[in-house]
């Protein structure tokens, strides 16, 4: 296989560059509507629920966008080995991103929902998730930029924590549900938001794996010990 | 741009084409396991739980091999212009199935769940959403193989179907929940189960909309009408 050397365009590097620092922008604003949206469940704020339904456009135009450069980055300069890794991982990562996107909406549904009952509980669990799964997310992106193999391996040690919170969400909610039936609609709701927090911090693990890939060209997916676990 | 004729590698048609074998033969599995998982559910047959729950790795295998055929096409051919897309739209494809895979190992673990339990009701929704999931798989997957942006534009089409459900699904449940205490877990695992079919049909509409921009080079995502509904 030819060395990239050869082919090197012009502009190449920077143009990878300022392809790696959209993605963390998409991956800064994914973060704050997580954040958000469970802000809005804790403070009961229907207006933040508001904000955050209504506020997807920004991620969904810098997926286009991130798309568009990735294409251009393999069609005009045709990269090899390493590059062409990194520009195939910012392509998934791109997906995986504006999927969080749409998780916040999912999870704005459900709080605004929630927020038509009392409440059932003091939320502390739930916003143990979403702490975790923005961490996730920010260090996955960290580790796509920094090419840092150690901390894409953390990301997806994090996961396991998420997954038993959200055993106890469930296991807990399910508790109050069967002592109280006024409890069964918002704890439904609360269930479901645990949910798509769990599959915030799926993304991350993916986004965390493309990066061992990238980096070490090893494959690290479908290996991870209790990959696919049981459920609550 | 150059055209891509100058550069055409020998085989790189043929093993285009067995890229897109590999995909189909990847959506056949997919396609079936979420057929084999809603009849275990409806025949109550905790053995084909089971082999759902066990049959993940020919798709995980595949999923490998796939990224592996469209990072080679990628490095030694340097495709260029339709080419080029066809292949990042398999490097897409590939990871929309994988997810597949994986969400019938979930569903999996909801029915194991509910067969604990005497039936809440005869099952005539979610075995109508999983037919329909099914259909748009095998449609989304034809429409990328044929490049028939009619048939992936059907697929789009039919994602509303699988909402209106999902939400009838979630009403019901609730009903039954909130007049009989007995009826909250395993209702609460039909509910997830259909959540999760709902998401194998986002899964093939994802598909549908990569075989849109493939083709016509036009993107259709972020804009077709009621893209985010309100759930149930």
């Amino acid at each position: 296989m030819p060395d990239s050397g050869e082919r090197v365009v012009p502009h190449f590097q920077e143009q990878l560059e300022v392809l790696k620092e959209r993605l963390l922008v998409m991956g800064g604003l994914a973060e704050e509507r997580v954040r958000a949206v469970v802000e809005a469940l804790v403070e009961r704020n229907v207006d933040l629920v508001d904000a955050v339904q209504m506020g997807d456009e920004p991620i969904n135009s810098l997926h286009i966008e991130v798309d568009n450069r990735c294409f251009k980055l393999l069609a005009l300069h045709q990269p090899m080995a390493a590059d062409l890794r990194a520009i195939v991982a910012g392509v998934k990562i791109n997906t995986d991103l504006e999927r969080v996107g749409d998780l916040a909406v999912n999870i704005a549904e459900a709080v605004r929902r929630y927020l038509l009952h009392p409440p059932v509980k003091q939320l502390i669990d739930i916003p143990r998730m979403a702490e975790i799964a923005q961490r996730m997310l920010r260090d996955a992106l960290d580790s796509f930029v920094r090419r840092d193999v150690d901390l894409a391996q953390a990301v997806l040690n994090e996961d396991d924590k998420l997954d038993a919170l959200k055993t106890q969400v469930f296991r807990e909610l399910l508790t109050y549900m069967l002592q109280d039936p006024g409890t069964i609609e918002p704890g439904l709701d609360l269930i479901l938001i645990s949910r798509h927090l769990e599959r915030i911090g799926d993304h991350a693990t993916n986004i965390a794996e493309d990066v061992i890939f990238m980096v070490s060209a090893r494959d690290v997916r479908h290996h991870p010990p209790g990959h696919v676990e049981a459920e609550a």
